[in-house]
């Protein structure tokens, strides 16, 4: 890992799975001024018990925020509650990782309906595009915020204000033919191709801004959505993600990179 | 114009704009065998006035579809309604031109709202899902009947069995940066690369049954959503279009053309 990150830092969907572990790492590997806004559906639910003692292992490192990213109000409730705790130093880094996916694999067309369309583009794309638009005076906040010397002009990076969306290799409509006929997948691959759209229109609207942003493929990671079969673990998963991430700077935003690094074609 | 285009065409979104001219020159430069089928929100309607007027021209030619491609009822219906008419030849072609853009231009992101994604994507992206999805029985039977000895094997065509996804130049993610400070378009961006996820999808799950799929962009046309300064009347981009509908072959299913031919990148 280059420089470490650093700062105020939100992730979604972090109950479980790769979420639950960039909380994890995030909470280990950056300093005593930083602080992890770690959101989920149900704080106080059975599914966030791993969630809730994480946080009690880093006492005031990690505040739980409630946050169902298919829910408008839910998400306005959500920046309310971090922009009353985050103060002048704003947000730096915003990890739009919560996805679902519909219906169960493979996905067949036959087995595929509108209704699943449609939920799956409204937490995977819609989500994102509210979050971002939301907490925009965030982020905004923390990149204008004075840096350190080398990372002013406009430099942009993961410690100054950035926003990741994590993708997938399986968004790739070039790449598409490679991985269609073992899981199909429809309402996945539209959403997750549309969400890269969002990441290049973001990265080109806020770029003045100085916010940089970017699409990550976290890998086949063993999760609920990733299944037994795959080859990764989210520890070297989100290893090699928060490395990624703290290397990134101006030519990386607007671009889709795996959790090493290497570009994907959209 | 390589070998023209015949037999069973259906179009979506046909009362004004591309649609509308798809439907005339189809009419015009079909064989008397072909059959148009004429998609439009309200066939009773006012802003469907051009449209009769078309079909009374072209008589037992042109028959016009009830058909909104937001609402699953109306698709279903649609489906029925076509079914019984066509009988064993089946649909050679089916366009999905009907799409939206909101809100009003340039679009921007303090005016865009999650309806406005949610509604977009609902008829760019899931209309023509579904549409393909309830079709395919009829573009399946237009792929296995009988057709002339060149056509024959694996050779796929628009004159065989095909599904053309009009989408834009817009949606191209690699582009983004060029044309995203004239008009920002988040929901419709994100809509038409999905859709070309879509188109790529098809193409690979009906390769097997000879059905072609390829994403098209009309250039920039002087329509209600194209505006007034739009270079290209509706005329000659359908001229174009139509066109490269008839030379497309195996190596073009699941590309993104232009009206001109030309490919555009993901
Ligand atoms: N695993 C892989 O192999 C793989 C590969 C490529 C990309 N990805 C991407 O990596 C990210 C994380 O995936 P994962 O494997 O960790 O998936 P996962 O194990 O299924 O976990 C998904 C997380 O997202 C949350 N979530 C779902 N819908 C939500 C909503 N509406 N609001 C808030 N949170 C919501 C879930 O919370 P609940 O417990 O409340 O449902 C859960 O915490 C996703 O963006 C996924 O597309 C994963
Ligand atoms: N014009 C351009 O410069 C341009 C450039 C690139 C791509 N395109 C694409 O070309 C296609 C045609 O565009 P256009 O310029 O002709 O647009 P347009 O003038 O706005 O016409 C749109 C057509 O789609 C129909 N439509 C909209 N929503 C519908 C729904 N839910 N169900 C059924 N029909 C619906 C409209 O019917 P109503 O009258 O009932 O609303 C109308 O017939 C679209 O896919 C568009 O994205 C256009």
């Amino acid at each position: 890992m280059s420089e470490r990150l650093k700062g105020n830092i939100l992730v979604t969907g972090t109950n479980r799975g790769i979420g639950l572990e960039l909380v994890k790492q995030l909470a280990e590997k950056t300093g005593e001024e930083s602080h992890i806004y770690a959101c989920c559906r149900e704080p106080e639910g059975v599914r966030a018990e791993a969630l809730r003692d994480l946080a009690t292992q880093y006492p005031g490192k990690i505040t739980i925020i409630k946050l169902d990213t298919s829910d408008e109000d839910s998400i306005s409730g959500a920046v309310r509650a971090v922009s009353k705790q985050i103060g002048a130093a704003g947000l730096n880094l915003l990890i739009n990782n919560a996805a679902i996916n519909k219906p169960a694999l493979p996905g067949s067309l036959a087995a595929t309906g509108k209704k699943d369309m449609m939920e799956v583009y409204e937490t995977n794309v819609a989500g994102p595009f509210l979050l971002v638009k939301m907490f925009l005076p965030l982020l905004q906040r923390a990149a204008e915020r004075d840096t350190p010397e080398k990372d002013k002009g406009d430099k942009m990076s993961c410690r100054r204000s950035a926003i990741i969306n994590i993708s997938t290799l399986i968004s790739s409509i070039e790449k598409c033919p490679e991985t269609f006929h073992m899981a199909q997948m429809y309402p996945y691959r539209t959403s997750k191709a549309a969400l890269n759209m969002l990441t290049r229109c973001q990265a080109e609207e806020f770029k003045t801004h100085n916010i940089l942003v970017t699409s990550i493929h976290p890998g086949w990671v063993r999760t609920e959505m990733g299944g037994e079969e795959a080859p990764l673990t989210t520890q070297d998963s989100v290893v090699g993600m928060l490395s990624v991430m703290s290397s990134l700077s101006n030519k990386d935003s607007g671009m889709l990179l795996d959790w090493q690094g290497n570009m994907i074609p959209w």
